[in-house]
């Protein structure tokens, strides 16, 4: 079977195995996964999906993406073998299991940090992205303001940047160990929707303001979370 | 150190290393933690926070979810090393790694399986519990519509089925695999919330009234994922 059958995208390039094809687009979930990427210095197909054609709703994407979202990857191997996933947080767990060998930016199963790596990322995921979600998708992209009032999602907002401040002081300034991982990574990418979307102002939490001028001051790290 | 003041629990019965604790209440959250145990035969002690008198908001057990919130466990090991974790999904993956040896309810980080585990897993708290926990809390709890009005959940909650009903039906009944797994027990919980708060009918959803009927007949699931 012709690579571009399996993978089903009308608009795909040839492509010959080995590979790893990122769907995405202009997106804080999105961001999360090519920022490790990057970081990491794994080469990748970007496939930029056309969101206001409505490309993430075509059949051949939902056989990829079953709720027709982005991000999702195709990962195959020097045999063809074929890894397809979506959900974030999951996306980058994966990534970091097969192509952060090293750990530079992530912690193994064996180590007790994974877990608390793992309930940060998966915590964002669950917590603070469906809210900041909601915002960014009905007060940047509709212009209009977000089901039930700004003022519940800046207060839940607020709620959760005390989780954030408070953990951050208690684990000198890092959400789990000592240096930058993927629950930053996946935290942070919302976090700016936070700011941008809601006008919420970090001045309450200082911790978490440092934090976010450290990690974005990493090479790379700030442009990719804006999609860059 | 005595175990009482690792715990911090002012509450707590003495415990000695080895121990499980589970700190829960009667949420579907809780009630995937406490299925997966039972299915297990792991032994635990269960702590019932009396939300009512807003326990899960004492500064002791801030230190324990920072959020304020169930579930969260306490393993303890025979040396006394302690794991603290919360979120439920990495609760439930942390459990199945420790406890589930034998991959009854679980697929192991080597099989390929494992990764569309945890991405279903995850996508149900990421995307359908969010939702159906404003519903559950507005509608059951403070007997009033949730923020944005009832249809809005509605409209969420069948766009969600609908994804999993196409998924069933395209792996042979099961989200993944083809047998009871962490992610029925992840997705189950939050699904009988929808039924019971927003009313929602599965006539048009019949592989998961099929798949929702299987799981809960299957002997200790229907009771415990009620929280019997």
């Amino acid at each position: 079977m012709a690579l571009e059958e399996i993978e089903g995208d009308p608009h795909s390039t040839q492509l010959q195995p080995p590979y790893l094809k990122v769907y995405t687009g202009p997106t804080p979930n999105g961001f999360k996964i090519t920022t490790l990427l990057k970081l990491l210095n794994v080469e990748f197909q970007r496939r930029e999906m056309d969101m206001g054609k409505g490309e993430h709703k075509q059949p051949w994407y939902l056989k990829i993406h079953p709720d027709g979202r982005v991000p999702a990857i195709s990962d195959v191997d020097v045999d063809g073998n074929r890894t397809v996933l979506f959900e974030s947080a999951i996306i980058l767990e994966y990534l970091a299991d097969k192509y952060d060998t090293e750990r530079k930016y992530s912690y193994d199963k064996s180590s007790p940090l994974y877990w608390k790596q793992m309930e940060w990322l998966v915590y964002g995921s669950a917590n603070n992205d469906p809210v900041q979600g909601a915002a960014f998708f009905h007060i940047l992209v509709l212009k209009t303001d977000p089901p039930g009032g700004k003022d519940a999602y800046v207060q839940q907002t607020n709620r959760i940047l005390k989780v954030y401040n408070d953990r951050l002081v208690e684990n000198n300034g890092w959400f789990v160990g000592d240096h930058l991982n993927i629950a930053d990574i996946g935290i942070i990418a919302f976090l700016k929707v936070s700011v941008e979307s809601l006008g919420i102002k970090l001045d309450a939490f200082p911790a978490v303001a440092d934090w976010m001028k450290r990690v974005t001051d990493i090479s790379g790290v700030g442009e990719s979370i804006s999609g860059a």
